[in-house]
């Protein structure tokens, strides 16, 4: 499958070569057209990995997944321009942390709005799926490295394009129990809920925990 | 013991109750001195448990539990008085929760600030330890209610405070796993995880649930 990858942090470059690595033709999309961080990752992914600017990796995505710092998501997502979205899956990955003020992070965007309400909102003819921003990126792509069972959870305002997503976790990521919190709106407890996250990560000394929902 | 509750709803009752039942005697405070819900409580809750007005509830209690809604915390604590909480433990349960739009809530205070800093800045000569909010009443004071293993949280400035206030989740309520999440400025992510537990608990249907940490 063709995906576009918008973002070349850590995440994106973790979902680009899980996903190379599952045979996939990626497209990792940048401000720039030559930005070194997807050239390095290009040069360490082979064939089926390229680069481009947000709007070459939008277009040549099936499925595009947003990789983006979240403050930055709106205009990258700008950038790669609603005609090469349209109709199609956004995962979005995201969180609207701000360093800004140092250490812990705060959120740019909470409590009576999200990143997801205001992508979707943004792009109405994109079809956003929030999911993954719960845990660090090694854990998207590579669950069992946390023992046992855990959860993952999902959001969105589409059915299909959330079947899909579960689909690409369970099948193409290893994720084995997959929580769907109904529309995009849960965007905003999986958004605020990294703000404890971030709390764990202080206290356990391991970006590699997550947790299960127990009833 | 001796223990002083702020509040007489569900929470207040619970707590009440459970300590009632281990032996300790219990003032349910409450804003005026013949609180209703407050008189049934002590109807039900036999010679151990009496009801006054939040300044005797906080006098009477060597430890006192905050059980109001978060949104009016401060303003009872006001009415509890430094004076007779001063150099106390108090144990703060609630939840700045805004249902005043409906459903579901906001936070009346999150991301910067958090509703157990503004308490311990407003009461400098107590010492606050922010626990159980992250589960429902029932849970609480009964954690096996939820199968298996799973954690409560706790965080506070006062490290003898802690190791006191988790005696008595560990002792007096039965949790097998507190989690220390640092100082009072936790608080932040613990309240904002309380908008994700209402996204799962529409989700799961129940309020008998929790998380436990996997690593």
């Amino acid at each position: 499958m063709k995906i576009g990858i918008l973002g070349t942090g850590m995440v994106g470059a973790a979902i680009g070569t899980k996903l190379v690595q599952l045979g996939h033709s990626v497209k990792m999309g940048s401000r720039t057209v030559n930005n070194p961080k997807a050239a390095e990752w290009v040069k360490a992914s082979g064939a089926n990995a390229t680069q481009g600017v947000f709007a070459d990796a939008a277009a040549f995505g099936e499925i595009v997944f947003n990789c983006t710092a979240g403050m930055g998501s709106l205009d990258a997502l700008k950038l790669a321009g609603v005609s090469n979205l349209r109709g199609k899956i956004l995962i979005d990955i995201a969180n609207p942390l701000d360093f800004s003020k140092g250490m812990p992070p705060t959120l740019s965007v909470c409590n009576t709005d999200s990143l997801g309400e205001q992508i979707q909102r943004s792009f109405p003819e994109v079809k956003i799926v929030k999911t993954l921003n719960t845990v660090n990126c090694h854990v998207m792509v590579n669950p069992s490295i946390v023992p046992g069972p855990h959860d993952i959870f999902i959001c969105g305002n589409d059915s299909d394009a959330k079947a899909k997503a579960t689909e690409i976790l369970k099948n193409w990521f290893g994720w084995k129990s997959v929580i769907d919190l109904g529309d995009i709106s849960a965007s905003r407890g999986m958004e605020m809920y990294v703000i404890f996250w971030v709390r764990l990560w202080n206290k356990l000394q391991t970006v590699d925990f997550n947790i299960r929902v127990v009833k």
